[in-house]
Order: C-alpha cells, then structure tokens, then sequence
C-alpha cells in the first residue's frame, strides 16, 4: 500500500496541521488539538452546531466547518470516535450563548462520549442537545432504528441543521429541523474494495474481485448480501430496492439524493449510476431538487458507494437549498 | 477490478448522460454528444471560453462549465483526445460574437484536432484563439517548452480565462491573462499506482508497490525517476525541488497552490503532503494567498498527487480569486 504519509501512528496530527493551515478563511484550531473551529466561532447569539467522528472519511467530518454548516469538529483516531474530552472542547468551542446541537453518527463510541461530554458540559452550565443520525438502512431493520449506522446522510443532517442555525433559529428549533432531516433520510452503501490503515498496514477486512458487499459500512461493517458484481444500473436498482420502501418513499414526493464514492470509485462512475437512479426517480414520479454527486463521505480507499436519499418538505427544501460554504460543500445562492 | 459500469465501450456516454441529468443548473446539452455547454451559453456580448479533453480526468474537463469559467466543453474518450468535430461544435456553444478563447492542454491529439477546429470555425466566420497550457516540468527540460504537456495548471489557466471573460474583456485580453496564467505556473505530478481503462480491463503501465514514479504523467506517461516511496515530507521536498528553481518561484512571490489527488489518494494524505509543502513556502518568504487542496484533476483510480503552483501578480490574484461556481471549483466571494 503506497501512502503519503509520514508516521503512519500520526497521520491525523498531520492531516489536520495541514487542513488548518490550508484554509484559515474557513477555520481556526483551538486549544485542543483534536479541535477544530469555524474562525468566527463562538458567534454570540447564535445556535452552535457540532459534529464529530473518526478520521479517514475526509472530507468528513472537519470539511463541513463553514459557514451555514458546522462550528466546531471534534475529531477522532481513524475510524475511531473522537474522545469526550474531545466532544465537550468542540461545544464549548461552538457555544455562543445560546446553546449547542450536536449531530452525530449512532455508533457505539460516539454515543458513549458525546453523552459523557454533554454530562460534563451541563455541569459547566452549557445547553447541549443531540441528534444522532441512523439513517443507513441495511444495519438493522426498520422496526430497531436505534440500532441503524449514521453514515452520508449525517451530511445532508449538518446541512439542515447548520442553515437552520444560521437564519437565528432557538436551540430547539435547531434541533426540531435536524431531527426531521435525519427521520427524513435513508442510506445504503455498497463495497467493491476494502482500504487499509496506515497504522495496521493491511486491509482489516476483505472483498473478493469480482464481488460487491451490499449494505457496507463506512468502516467495513459486514452488508446484508455478498454477491457478484453486477452492471451499474442493477446496482442502482439494488439500491433503491432497499432504500426507497423503507421510508417509503412515494410518487410525488421532493428529493434530495447524495451520491458519494467512497474513495477510490472514479467520479465519472458516481454519475453512470446516478443516470439510473435519475431515471428511477423520474419514473416513479419523484422530484430530485438537490443532487450531490462526489466524494462527500469516504473511508480512505475504499471502491463504492453510497446512496442517500431525503424527502423534502418545504422546510427542508429551503434548508437544503441555503447558502454555505465548506470545504465540502458549498451552496452559491442564485 | 470493480467498477460502477454498464457496457465497457460506453462508459463516456453513460457519464456524461448523468453527469447533464445531476446539474441541470449548471450545464445543458448540445446537439453534440460530446459536447456540453454552460446552461446559458453562448451568451450574447461575452467571450466564450472553451476547453476540452479526455474522460477519466473527473472532475476535470466538464467539471469546470460554470459561472466565471468554462462556457462549453469538448468531451474525448477516456484518455484520448475529444474530436475535431467536438471543439468545433463546442466553439459554436460558446461563441456569443466577442470570439472564443479555446485553452487546453499540450497532447498531440488534442493539438491536431484543435488546430482542425479552428480553420473549420474560422471557415464559417467565428473568430478562435488558443492558449495551450504546458505546465508539467518533468516532461521536457525548460529549453523546450513546446514538449511540455500541460496538467492540472490548466484548472487555474481556466480559472483566470473564465473570471476574465467574465468581467466583459475582449478577446485578446482573455487570451493574454490566460497565457499569462499558463506561463507563471507549474506542476509536478508523483504516481503511486496505475489505473486500468474499463475498455481494456488491465492497467497500462504499472507501478510496483513500495515504489513511486517521480514526474508521471495524467495517462501514467513515465516520469524521470522510479524511486522508493519515502515520507510524505521528503515528497514534498522532491516535488518542490523540481518545480520552484523551473520558473524560479522566489521569496516575496504570492502564490496560488493546487494540490491534486489523483483518484484513489484518500485526501487526508494530500493534506499531510500539504503541511510539509506549506511549511517550506513560509521558509522561503512565499505567501499562499489561494490554496486548493482535493481531487480536481484525477486519473481514474490512480493513486498519487500532483502538485500546481502558480506566481500571482496583482491581476491574477484578482481573477483566481473571482467568484466562481462550477462542479469542480467554487469560489465564493467574500
């Protein structure tokens, strides 16, 4: 595995040195090293919003600092979660007085030291709520959403929860919007390579050449379904077959639908299957208002993708469609 | 090798078909296939500017259609050059009556059908200039610049050509800011690992593990140096010995820094790269005033980075940092 690395036990610290170094108009460290914040943050009178995960799904998490979006990151080991200590620095990083959401991914970690961080936060007087994102469908079934993985549709959750702060929104109302988002939303991934990390040296876990895991998490979670390869548009088929009865989603209904490899996939790939899913959408009478086709949420190396699909309502749209700028994804207004 | 493909043979069309479906607000098709032009294009009144090249490049070249930017693209097969009929057909998108700037990259193919394109516009009237970008310094040694080829410089080359067209300049004017932003940049490029074209199922070059070529090209053309991987900082060190004494860059100089994945480069590395890279820009008394760090010109899933550095004067800062919207590079102003 050829890496640009340099101690592979201290590829965070010097991904972040750079990434802090590449775009101070966006964000600023703090005292923690494993701390990032908006560079206007705290902004007095205004809702913070926080998020945190593991590193080696850039540009998630720091990436999404900016404005409209995020205001301070906890960040973690690779795909490991951020610790407590790291989570409460991020609230009080982003707290300006008004209280702080934090929107998370439901894995056992972060459940663990965002509610210990949220205990010591209280005790200094801080207004901390949640959101935990469980919008990956394949994880558990639908009658146990506790037990479903955050995965890419925490993106479109910090997009609605961030603009949602950004117009002057209370604390609760920060929180009614992401919390609709997230309710809103449904994921899939499928994996067609595994990734290494640095610090192990090989792959901890495997796919078959030739094979395609449908359901995979972000860090290797077994899918539902190893089978053969299979040509894109019955990957997008797939996907939706999963997806879309799950909500369910119905004719008529609003879109917003993010597409993100997971890596390695090249780009063009991502839109040879979002021409079938388009296509899947419009035949069943559903509307996509806001696509996202890239690399939003990766997990280092990895072959695959993601499929996430939100149902709008006007509030939604609107959230959605508000300007933003990150490192990740920018809404120009027009 | 796992891929999101329908038919090996089309894969070019399946993207693109996508590619128009996901960003209605951007770009619109032409009677062409292998063209796509901005969706207001040609606009009445403003230089066109055009560009074009081969697939596989993603975002690269279509991604950059946009506001600010590139008004119509000429889309090639994976890695080969777009049509003559395709840049000519892509002039016609443009060309509002001011002229069109036609500014792309230093490759045989490309050179031939541009060349072709242009006596056909010129045959019906339309008024065409070229800038061909050649920024990659391990090509061919200084003395012979027409043997450069030209890399991700071309992104900033666009960059200035588009917010320049965009301001109302004149022909002449758009061909000298761009000429003058291909002139004052240059890139190295250091691959990790090959591709492989879907068409033909194997990669066309290789690179064994634990090594790395030095100066490889876009289509893994060879570069000066097959060497073992060494740190990231060392890289970085390698990479900028080549490119700052080409030029010179010198102390004072306010730069423009491109740091590009090549497709499989989890982009936490191109950011421990950067650190390094940004470390030695402060040593030597060089300001980066607009750095872009991601994946904006790849090579398939080819692992590896290339590096872009630009000298801005007064004129160029100004045009590389106009507002911009595109799918590959959005510059919000601030």
């Amino acid at each position: 595995m050829n890496r640009i690395i340099n101690n592979p036990d201290l590829v965070v610290e010097d991904a972040v040195r750079g990434y802090l170094k590449a775009h101070k108009d966006l964000v600023a460290p703090t005292d923690n090293p494993r701390v990032i914040r908006h560079h206007l943050a705290p902004q007095k009178g205004k809702v913070g919003v926080v998020t945190g995960g593991g590193s080696g799904h850039e540009p998630a998490f720091l990436g999404y600092v900016g404005d409209g979006m995020i205001d301070a990151v906890a960040i973690g080991e690779i795909f490991s979660s951020p610790s407590a200590k790291a989570f409460h620095d991020a609230f009080v990083a982003a707290d300006g007085g008004r209280g702080v959401a934090c929107l998370y991914g439901n894995y056992a970690g972060d459940n663990m030291n965002v509610k210990l961080a949220v205990k010591q936060a209280a005790a200094h007087g801080l207004t901390i709520k949640t959101v935990v994102a469980n919008d990956d469908v394949p994880s558990a079934p639908k009658s146990e959403p506790q037990k479903r993985r955050g995965v890419a549709g925490e993106i479109l959750m910090w997009k609605v929860g961030g603009a949602r702060a950004a117009e002057g929104a209370e604390l609760d109302e920060v929180i009614a919007s992401a919390q609709k988002a997230i309710d809103s939303t449904r994921s899939i991934g499928v994996g067609l390579s595994a990734c290494t990390i640095p610090a192990y040296g090989k792959p901890n876990f495997s796919i078959e050449d030739g094979m395609m895991e449908v359901g995979i998490g972000h860090h290797g979670e077994p899918g539902v379904k190893v089978m053969e390869t299979r040509p894109a548009r019955e990957m997008a088929d797939l996907m939706l077959d999963h997806v879309l009865p799950d909500l369910p989603f119905e004719s008529g209904d609003d879109l917003a639908v993010l597409v993100s490899g997971l890596g390695a996939t090249p780009v063009m790939e991502l839109y040879i299957l979002y021409d079938r899913l388009s296509e899947v959408f419009a035949e069943r009478g559903m509307k996509v208002r806001h696509p996202f086709i890239g690399n939003y949420f990766t997990s280092l190396e990895m072959m695959g993708v993601t499929l996430t699909i939100m149902r709008l309502d006007s509030e939604l749209d609107r959230l959605v469609g508000a300007p933003a700028r990150s490192v990740g994804l920018t809404k120009v207004a027009l």
